[in-house]
């Protein structure tokens, strides 16, 4: 296996693991897939110089993969027409489908739609729904030359696949009876064709096989609990459940978990996997938070929002990252009034009434700090939620009683009685992943007290 | 050619692009370079089904092509024998060099030292150094069981690459006399080794090939111009430079200069540099920033920490980022006091001491606002400097006069008796663009007053 990212934060093997159903037993009536196999190939000098990382290689594998068809090689190469033949020949010559991206712009370096034209035998042709589009998006102020046509230009016979993002339309050719697919490379433009048409056709070319199942899929999302813990608590979630598979991926700082259902019904995959949503989120409460493609930040400020709830921040050693997280869904302004970023001592006491005793018996990274500054900020911004934050970040700064990655966190709510909620947290990991831990934190913090109304 | 996340950003033609001097003119002795052939194949199911983003292909490829070295194909493939053994016989059948990474962890499905031995004939065996180090690492914690010890093999006979960073070592044996260099997946120990050893190694199986010339190569960092901009103000710049090449990356927000000069003569490459250097320098002061890894938070906070000059913020639409930012250094409470994050206008008024007229009159997105909020920063806080951040970061809050994007930045500085620097900008992008750019503007600003040392 190899890393990622993701991957410098965990132990290696830990990072991903999948747990087939199979390997858990008890497996009743599992469908065997026949396997699809594509292949993902993508084109760009940019790319074999490291001068960008590929993302839509890993974008495309994901959305075949939840399809339930398998990539199996995934190669890049380099703007040159010998490459290019070369690649597209053995991928098609290996896979039953292939989904190529790059190559497709203005420039005389992107060779995609001469290449792949000389390889089936047609002609580059201009692609009459793909100028027009061009001509309204450009309407006077850019004049359309011949370079610009070049990027609306489709092999004849090409089946096309629209692109509602930009210019260069998506084709699709077969090379010896197997289906090409290619793509623009900048992503934005790829993913709006695969979600468009592209990913309805793949499942269609997937069922002409006449041997995959149905597919019910879902992911959920939890912050709080590390991988090893999350798998802990999801042991034996899926045994007995026929056609299930399921994954966790860290995702710095949270943890998905995604679970597929196969079945040749799909209303009765659906229905297994409702059945094993209720169960995951009982063993996952309270750290399973969403099942969206919203992240916890964005989450917290939709539900601060939607229960009409006010909030300000008192920080010191995230220095405004909480601030920042809250306010990153548009419409936060609607809920958060704002924050103190409160990184020296002094600032505590003046900014957010901490007592300088306290700092003198307890220092700055304790409970009762904390507690007082929470309390400070909702008193000051007269808000209903106040969520405070102190730590060492470091690399320095650590002692014995509080070794680096050591961080207080409290929140006070005013709309009910109950004491403050404190929280005392040892992060592992950099400086960065302390204050992105400790950040993310304060808003679990904030989204329990909405969930729990202010009766806390 | 294939976008990236930054493409996204960007026109994808302007993304990147590359410069040969020889398309230029001009072009003076240049040394035509018999390309050496590089191979990239990452090993690992993650890969194939979508889980992680492939971040060591482009690496691996940035670290040969500023070494000369070609890298011609990159490919990924699963954990499967049959796949691994077919990927790598094929790409030691085309290239003078591979460069593997994965499958050397301690899981069954970690093939590759089995594969590799298998295909040049040799037996798995234990690597004595490695093993040790992992009975220190473990320390009579952990057992070292058959298991554990699968990581330390290595083929018989192999060229071990010792890994600093990790338990399982790199090593290199020839497939049909083409070194083929297998390196751990996890990106920290693929990056270790590569730098330890390997470096210098390919240097040498380049130069065996007896073809390559000296490098001299610099990476300049801009902020606050676009690519567009940046390409412009270089036009010309290594005309008649003998063997340069200029390379823009777009790093968001940044932009990065890349200047590779080649000659037989190391030190006649350098000569050249330096003087690219200093003309580049002219031209793009003061946006050029830095040319070193750090981006500029890091170089901003380094720069006020050494000038000792204490820092407050003040912010709304970025709410808390520029502190977040200042602080992503560690040192950096010896400059930073802290920060109001002002997001309701209310807390501009009672925090900042703005003026209600001044909201009434001008708004909270305006000169005379973000200049009271400096000042008010700056006077609370008792500093030297003191930054005020307020805009609209959209996607809604636009108006005619201030559409979404509209950013006033003000800096005081309490060191002189000059008035505060403001700016208006208008930023194109997303929400998260938009207050990107704000905060790194708001760094920008305290960077160049730091540099003019408070005579403002």
């Amino acid at each position: 296996m190899i890393g990622s990212k993701v991957a410098i934060r965990q132990p290696r093997a830990a990072a991903l693991r999948a747990r087939p159903s199979g390997r858990c037993g008890g497996v009743v009536g599992a469908v065997a897939s026949g396997a699809v196999y594509a292949e993902i190939l993508t084109i760009g000098d940019e790319l074999c110089r490291g001068e960008i990382v590929d993302t839509n290689s890993s974008w495309l594998a994901a959305q075949l993969w939840e399809r339930d068809v398998t990539v199996r090689w995934m190669t890049s190469c380099r703007d040159e027409v010998d490459d290019i033949r070369r690649a597209v020949t053995e991928a098609a010559a290996r896979a039953d489908v292939v989904l190529c991206s790059g190559g497709l712009g203005p420039t005389e370096d992107d060779l995609t739609v001469d290449v792949v034209s000389e390889l089936v035998g047609a002609t580059p042709v201009i692609d009459e729904p793909a100028r027009q589009r061009m001509e309204q998006r450009f309407a006077g102020r850019i004049p359309v030359t011949p370079i610009q046509l070049r990027q609306v230009r489709v092999p004849s016979g090409a089946r096309v696949h629209g692109n509602p993002a930009g210019l260069a339309p998506g084709f699709e050719v077969a090379v010896g009876g197997v289906p090409v697919i290619c793509l623009p490379g900048v992503p934005r433009e790829l993913h709006a064709i695969f979600e468009s048409a592209l990913a309805e056709r793949l499942v269609a070319l997937r069922d002409a096989r006449g041997t995959a199942p149905a597919i019910a899929r879902r992911i959920w999302r939890v912050f709080g609990r590390g991988e090893s813990q999350v798998a802990q608590a999801c042991a034996g979630l899926i045994d007995g459940v026929a056609g299930a598979t399921i994954h966790y991926q860290v995702k710095f700082p949270e943890v998905l978990v995604k679970i597929v259902i196969r079945d040749r019904d799909r209303a009765a995959a659906q229905d297994r996997l409702a059945a094993v949503d209720r169960d995951l989120r009982s063993r996952l409460a309270p750290h399973l938070y969403g099942d969206g493609d919203d992240p916890l930040p964005e989450v917290t400020t939709h539900a601060l929002v939607a229960a009409g709830v006010s909030v300000a921040t008192a920080e010191s050693c995230t220095a405004g990252m909480v601030g920042q997280l809250v306010t990153r869904a548009a419409g936060a302004s609607a809920s958060y009034r704002g924050g103190v970023i409160a990184y020296a001592n002094e600032e505590k006491i003046r900014l957010l009434g901490v007592r300088p005793e306290t700092l003198v018996e307890h220092g700055a990274v304790s409970e009762a700090c904390v507690i007082e500054m929470a309390a400070g900020a909702a008193e000051r911004f007269g808000v209903d939620l106040a969520v405070a934050v102190s730590g060492v970040a470091g690399p320095t700064g650590g002692t014995p009683d509080k070794p680096v990655g050591t961080v207080w966190l409290a929140l006070v709510d005013r709309r009910g009685s109950g004491p403050p909620v404190t929280r005392r947290i040892q992060f592992p990991g950099t400086r960065d992943d302390v204050r992105t831990l400790a950040a993310w934190w304060a808003l679990s913090m904030l989204r329990v007290a909405v969930l729990e109304g202010g009766h806390g």
